[in-house]
């Protein structure tokens, strides 16, 4: 491993998006703060969930069978793998843990209600009629307490609710980091997260914070990975490389039922989530291309490219095509109706695991054409590490008591410090604890 | 208000105990940390919840209606209420909020699943078979973020997993701070929590922390409210002054079968809830006494002193004389079975709801006489603001990044500083930041 620098402090970030496959844990070596940060990349890896871990995932995130009891255990489950991920890219990057100065962990989000209302909440218990109806809420899961345990080290989790407490959505936050990072003095840069929902950060030419733009554009991988889940009855869970979309040919009539979304034309600072784009829109998709008792028949049968014939005259692949196109689409669409207008983009910037899709990253480019689409690798940061890079670096802006949030993208009504900080195992604790023990026999004759 | 003395913090404390009748909010001055802490309660009060939000915490405890809409939505909402019953204690108390200096939330307990195994845990996802089960895992609600928001004061939540993660039960934690105030150099002192759950905390003469047992004797008033609400059809949600149990006669067939109760033989560590002591556990009482069409029908009948007939030759009273008896002697049991045989107890020192409770209390007064059995207002705090009053004093310890629990209280391996600390809007708790980063950078950079 390279030295450590003066100043420089070793910070692993973690992260499980909506698609939740596992824990990217990124060590970064990260020096300054705020406008000054910069962070360099030391190891990057992904840790896949055990299948039954993904079961309980989906299970604690429904309402229809997340019951207390089972968020209760996912939440410490979860904090034992994230803890078990931190370790193991500390171990890769040949660090001892007594050496990361922090971690930031964003857990993984288990259900998200941005509620409809913005600004300063309005709440008083004394006009309490309906008490759940109006309030804005998130969960994210994976207990902090056990990282710290478990590593000795201090944790910052739980990044949104503060954000939410002042009027925002909780998300997004990446764009803190991308203006922090990517803002260019002549360059207008959209920065492009293609998780499993789609997000992009506008970056003007020598912007301010105020200046920033950014929102969740609609799908990134769920709409695909829900498919390609459906079409192969579970046995694959995502569209390698797009090739199954490669193979296919975009429906028309489809892609522009697809873009009549109403999430498209809201305005932005806007956020959405599986509850929008998950199994339920594959399924409605599926519809709208047959009907209920074909698409249930079709679901049955083992026959065909992707275990189900042709649907209402397209195959599987042409769907998936016509999704892939979709998703290309709503980026595009999100770019020329709000950020157009505003200003400059000289370059998209696009990171997230949808950047290894292939099909979707060529519609992509030719939505944006001339305007050239790269990738977060050329500015150093691997595609798949960047989210939970930006959580290393919010972690340490929030244990610096800087705010870590953009009201201009999440809708608060002004910075907040984001997050909960759980202290480690330092040194100085363990000095405070024997003075504890010492002091006992003292303390007790006093009295 | 008075004068606030050098090194002196203001903290409130908030709680909301097994019962969730409401918040309980104490404003103390603060001195000195660990051994040295000498707090001053200046004011105290507690916030009713409204009868809504009783039902939603209700709702959310249980498995069968606590789906994770409801508990991430339950989670602002008793945010939103803690803060509200912050900012109320402040005003009454004559304080500005700028002038706190930290709000200590313990939260609601939604659920507490403390586990069987003891010690560090074991867990590995490589053997992760049946992923839930073997995870102890409790669950507190009431979003710090929200109060530290809404106040501008720095918060810290959430005291209990980090204990679990190390091993422990996570409860109690009021036993630490009992040592803290209550140890005494000649005399053996029970301090007594008569909350939902009733608890102990044996502090043998000149103690150290290690020589302190504490753990949770069994119902407080959890089994007497139920009782209560079911024999009322929930128009009195508890035995205002032990009234009714007052006019009632212990049946000793009934307090045998009590006694019999497995909780009260286990050995500590050990803590309950409501999962044994709750509504449930008062219907078992009840079908116990009767057959289940008869308590059907007397619980459908409006006639009698408390809506229902006599019950299998007792009358509600009599069940309730009973239940009460029931309750001093769990307590009773508990000192005589684990507590006499490793040391003196002098005085019992008597806390928290169960004291307004004249039947229970004279109850408690026979059952250990003639060791008196005292209430902590005679040491200066009221029995209603003691749990609120720990957690102002447990949050100081955690912000100076001193262990809170007692592993001889919890079972846990080690002591381990507790809960999440939330940052504030206040330059103070930036330095508090700024200092717990620096000593993480300094231990690092010394490595």
């Amino acid at each position: 491993m390279r030295g450590k620098r003066r100043g420089e402090d070793l910070v692993i970030g973690l992260m499980s998006g909506t698609s939740y496959d596992g824990v990217a844990a990124a060590l970064a070596a990260i020096r300054g703060t705020g406008l000054a940060t910069r962070a360099e990349l030391r190891a990057f890896a992904t840790f896949p969930f055990p299948p039954a871990v993904r079961r309980a995932i989906a299970e604690v995130s429904s309402p229809a069978t997340g019951t207390v009891d089972r968020v209760c255990r996912a939440n410490v489950l979860l904090g034992e793998l994230f803890a078990e991920a931190a370790i193991a890219i500390a171990r890769r990057a040949g660090v001892p843990l007594r050496r990361i100065a922090l971690i930031g962990s964003h857990g993984q989000t288990i259900h998200h209600l941005p509620g409809e209302k913005r600004g300063r909440s309005t709440f008083s218990s004394k006009k309490l009629n309906v008490p759940f109806s109006r309030l804005a809420a998130t969960l994210q899961i994976g207990e902090p307490c056990v990282i710290a345990e478990r590593t000795g080290v201090t944790t910052v989790a739980d990044f949104r609710p503060r954000d939410m407490a002042a009027g925002g959505q909780g998300a997004p936050l990446v764009p803190y980091v991308d203006y922090l990072l990517l803002r260019h003095r002549r360059r207008g840069r959209l920065v492009l997260n293609l998780g499993g929902i789609a997000n992009v950060t506008h970056l003007p030419p020598a912007c301010r914070a105020g200046d920033v733009l950014a929102f969740d554009t609609g799908p990134g991988n769920m709409l695909l990975d829900a498919l390609v889940s459906l079409f192969t009855h579970g046995r694959r869970t995502y569209d390698r490389d797009g090739a199954m979309a490669a193979r296919g040919t975009v429906s028309d009539p489809l892609l522009r039922w697809l873009l009549r979304h109403p999430y498209l034309r809201r305005k932005p600072p806007k956020s959405t989530g599986r509850e929008a784009f998950g199994v339920p829109f594959a399924r409605e998709v599926l519809l709208r291309v047959t009907g209920e008792d074909r698409l249930k028949a079709g679901l049955q049968t083992k026959a065909g490219a992707f275990g189900v014939p042709p649907l209402g005259g397209l195959t599987p692949a042409d769907i998936l095509a016509t999704a892939t196109a979709f998703t290309a689409e709503s980026v595009a669409d999100a770019w020329r109706r709000f950020v157009a207008p505003r200003g400059r983009v000289d370059e998209v910037v696009a990171s997230g695991g949808g950047c290894h899709n292939r099909t979707l990253m060529r519609r992509l480019a030719d939505a944006f054409a001339p305007i050239p689409v790269l990738t977060s690798d050329e500015f150093g940061t691997p595609v798949d590490a960047k989210e939970a890079l930006a959580f290393a670096i919010l972690a340490r802006e929030t244990l610096a008591g800087r705010p870590g949030n953009l009201p201009s993208a999440t809708g608060a009504a002004r910075p907040v410090v984001l997050g909960k900080i759980v202290p480690g195992r330092k040194p100085a604790a363990r000095r405070e604890q024997r003075r504890l023990g010492q002091q006992r026999t003292k303390g007790t004759q006093g009295t």
